[in-house]
């Protein structure tokens, strides 16, 4: 099946806002096995929204448009939709009292434009919006699907994931499941190359590496009659996979990496302080982002400054002469440093140049070095990080974290 | 004049990367009195790619392509522009040569396929690509202009603010002139209702306000036959939106919070030291992120356990049982604590319950106290703030630093 995505809003064409539904709803899309020729974008505007859902519908199978389901008189995806198939809007008693429900819940009064948005084309299947008024649509017609979404992303994407995806299974007669498989510490094109082989020969399960910040991400995608059918046929390529790049995949079941690091440290025990130079507290500001973690990490220090580094972390002003900030024995005395004066099993360290100014040749720089010390056993990594000041950054705040990840892995 | 925008790209179509350029274009032409009415994206697909091409000039008298300017054979961008437009394509000697310099200066080989890098429709005109290797292209023909940039937004952005919107300008006769007011502590539906009569009567300038994530950007963008006339256009509207808004506007200049907090930090030689629980280090990373902070920022603590409150600062164990962790007596002492234990001539801290756990009826998720303590007098602030985990810790963080603005502005 071939599908269009149009994305409606003059908020988009002023370039206000960036379009993120269009790239989620193309990766839900290519894991339900559909394939999206175009993403299209119109403002606010009758005449070009039907002509761009004319012209969409002239190559695809299946159109899903997103924004516009609102209930000012700017939102005219719906009007425009039963147009299209000369379909009348009738008041969709249901969402409607969803809607007043909602308000009700909340304590707040009801706009009086309400009803605008409980308004949907006849004989359509009628989606509900789980956090929003808006509800979603689908229309069916000579083997033409129109899907309407709400635009803002925190409605559009549960309402996609839970009701429109299981339709869309539903109209293919396969079930689609798929894994991600997260890598750290090699890049896009060497994870390629180690798994071209696989990638060539891919059919059922398909196989798609790409590059995030920071990480890979490998997604195998396979179909099948049953759940449990598809989780087999990906089974074998995950495994040859994981024997491929090992300790590199540091998740598959969609945690990310500060996550990992935060269940890792519980289920072992452990307790976590972290002394940041360079990253300057990126570390425990993703630490952090995970909820619960006050259990395992309690403290982190940005001593960015030497005099900090020794009146915190009890790191020698001498050592800091002989071997400079940036160097294996400061980041070895600052992790010690960070674990015995916060009196934690473990000591976490960065030092480093973020640049763009502060390198030198001996020291350019990106040069960044890590320290680890676990249960007074210390060990130092040295990393030269490619990119702008905060690429330099975040690159080696998940290094860091990712060194952590496979002393306790 | 109308444009419309393509992005081709096959990852694109995939949902593998978000399009970026889309919304950066969209909002540089605004700027310059472009309309954009509709942004498509294309795959690496001759046909498709050729057929958008046709459709967009049905409309459009300026198109922008984005992507598909590389050496591989992907890469088509040039090759379609060149069928559409009846004409050759040929090895641009200069642009050539401009990659050779520019590989040979980072000591890189050559790639074996670096000549169609280098091949250009002939009569166009060239940009140079100062971030990479791919350089742009304008073909104009009977009023129809065609731009075609490198995808990458490093090198895409750059070759158009430098090369293309001073082409543009030119076409259009007219200077247009651009100024952003970045405001902070207000949202923006009361923004605009602050302003709502300036923007009902605006015309030269346009008056576009738009939400950003923890603040709201009013950009005043003027056109006239000079640069000092857009200028003095835009001076009376900017001098009475300062009127209305006041201190809520941290910035002009295109500078960010923490660039703007650095610099003030510096003129008035003061020393900071931060200390903070519930924003776990967002604080100290926007401030690390500012290359030169150095010589201002000295240290911080992300003391999230109540035990590091009082080892690391010194908040008594007795004050936090009495008025809890989060309290404006902790927020206070925390604050204290950090300039006195660092030495700094100013001390701020954040104590709040980020959530989705632990707040309760009194002291609910989203409640966070702050502390200033400049040169030992201190006073804190308290904010109730909406939004998940993530949002909260990123609203309070840069209230603030926008609290320390305040006091130093």
């Amino acid at each position: 099946m071939i599908a269009e995505i149009l994305s409606v809003g003059t908020e988009l064409l002023l370039g206000n806002i960036v379009d993120t539904n269009a790239a989620f709803l193309s990766q839900e899309l290519a894991g339900l096995g559909v394939s999206v020729f175009r993403q299209t974008t119109v403002g606010d505007n009758h005449k070009r929204l039907f002509a761009a859902l004319e012209n969409a519908f002239q190559n695809a199978d299946i159109v899903i448009i997103s924004g516009g389901l609102g209930p000012t008189q700017d939102d005219i995806t719906k009007e425009v939709a039963a147009e299209y198939f000369g379909r009348e809007l009738f008041l969709h008693e249901e969402s409607l009292q969803r809607i007043k429900t909602r308000f009700a819940s909340r304590g707040r009064e009801l706009p009086t434009n309400t009803n605008r948005n409980a308004i949907i084309p006849e004989g359509s299947i009628v989606l509900p919006n789980d956090n929003g008024s808006a509800p979603g649509v689908i229309i069916e017609e000579n083997g033409k699907i129109l899907i309407l979404l709400p635009g803002p992303p925190g409605e559009m994407m549960p309402m996609f994931s839970n009701y429109t995806a299981p339709f869309l299974q539903q109209k293919s007669g396969k079930v689609f499941v798929s894994r991600t498989l997260k890598i750290i510490g090699i890049g896009e094109s060497q994870v390629e190359s180690m798994l071209m082989d696989l990638i060539t020969a891919q059919t059922n399960p398909t196989i798609a590496p790409y590059a995030k910040v920071g990480d890979v991400h490998v997604r195998l995608t396979a179909s099948a009659q049953s759940e449990a059918e598809a989780e087999s046929l990906i089974a074998p390529i995950a495994t040859e996979i994981y024997k491929r790049l090992e300790s590199h995949i540091y998740s598959d079941n969609g945690a990310t990496l500060p996550e990992v690091v935060v269940q890792l440290l519980g289920s072992q025990s452990h307790t976590l302080a972290v002394a940041e130079s360079c990253t300057g507290g990126l570390i425990m500001s993703e630490l952090v982002s995970v909820a619960g973690c006050s259990s395992v990490f309690l403290e982190g220090l940005c001593t960015y400054s030497n005099d900090a580094k020794t009146a915190r972390l009890g790191v020698c002003a001498g050592l800091i002469k002989k071997h400079g900030a940036v160097s294996p024995e400061v980041a070895a005395a600052m992790a010690e440093g960070a674990a015995k004066t916060a009196g934690t099993t473990i000591g976490l360290s960065t030092t480093g140049i973020a640049g763009p100014d502060g390198g030198t040749a001996e020291k350019p720089a990106g040069l960044v070095y890590v320290g680890l010390c676990i249960n007074g056993k210390t060990e130092t990594a040295k990393f030269n990080i490619t990119g702008n000041r905060n690429e330099v950054r975040l690159r080696a705040a998940n290094l860091t974290m990712d060194m952590l990840r496979k002393a306790l892995g």
